[in-house]
């Protein structure tokens, strides 16, 4: 597409729902979503608060643009890493997905946006359970096809468990070494720790 | 202590502190640190506005009571699998603290309670980051006294890492597990990927 092409309405509205929705980012992790108002993330826009109000109706609406937001970034980063099919390594693939686990491939601020967000989303009644539940499922999934692939491939260890147990193991240690890494990040090595993972469950390759 | 001994002006104000921790991290746990309103603790509570301040005089008052309270929870816990000492036998007090980190040992509310705060006090500028870094490092040292044992007595798998670096992802597995639970209570089975983890790391035991 020329850039040219990009003007006009679609376009204006489009720049002004993504400079709202990473205001709202800022907002989201600084305060939460629970403490956020609306004129807060309006005034963090540079917008009027009818104005936001015209392009998003609802602080849940805001929410679910976040994390729709959130998603797409954590979706371009496992295609990135690779899509599980019988063509390509499924090794290659898995390595490559925990390389981009590594917080500094990230802002902090996202960081911090994800923690807050699906800390206060754990609780069963938050506007967002549903949507994190959701993203927790995506990770998983993909994690389990390639382990499941390994696992085909005689490239498990043995006694390492079936590769859904894994995908659960693979996501929750991603997430919590994140987590710690916030608190220390000078003393939390979280791609050292991910590939140390790696080694104890993916047999050595064959030469 | 004779039971008679706990009345008292002193045992009543002991009382009330508890019974506002308590309805306090309810209030945490369901909107979270920075929505929650001193009204709203004091309503649950079912004191005064003015008998909450007498008390409490700030929200972040209340925020260090409830994390105290979660430590001495878990430091209790933690205490209860086994003081790590020359007498006791290391494999056997990491294996009951992992059996600890079961979700099913503790109330939904606690654990999404710790979700929220943890998430939270991830951003840097939160009141309560400092007091969750130090659980963090309490925990990591727990960890790291008994795998550093199991390792001078030759019992880590040689190529499992130091253990520090083990104690991080035991404890990252464990918050990171818990968290994926809160949104999928019948899929996720904490212990049993606890136990599978300590399995990769400790060699098996000597007959």
């Amino acid at each position: 597409m020329k850039r040219g092409a990009e003007r006009g309405p679609y376009a204006k509205t489009a720049d002004v729902r993504r400079k709202i929705v990473e205001a709202c980012m800022e907002t989201f992790a600084a305060t939460g979503f629970q403490a956020t108002t609306m004129a807060e993330v309006a005034r963090r826009a540079g917008i009027s608060h009818n104005g936001l109000l015209h392009h998003f109706p609802t602080k849940e609406d805001l929410l679910l643009a976040v994390i729709e937001r959130r998603d797409s970034q954590i979706a371009a980063t496992l295609a990135g890493a690779g899509a599980p099919d019988a063509e390509a390594d499924p090794r290659e693939i898995l390595a490559s997905s925990i390389r981009a686990t590594a917080p500094e491939k990230w802002s902090v601020a996202d960081l911090e946006l994800d923690a807050v967000l699906s800390g206060e989303a754990a609780v069963a009644e938050h506007p967002a359970h549903a949507a994190i539940a959701e993203r927790y499922e995506g990770i998983r999934h993909f994690y389990a096809r390639l382990l499941g692939q390994l696992s085909d491939q005689g490239q498990l260890r043995t006694d390492g468990g079936d590769p859904d147990a894994l995908a659960t193991m693979f996501l929750a240690l991603a997430e919590g070494l994140r987590q710690q890494w916030l608190f220390d990040k000078d003393g939390v090595d979280v791609a050292a720790s991910m590939d140390l993972f790696f080694d104890l469950i993916v047999a050595d390759e064959q030469s």
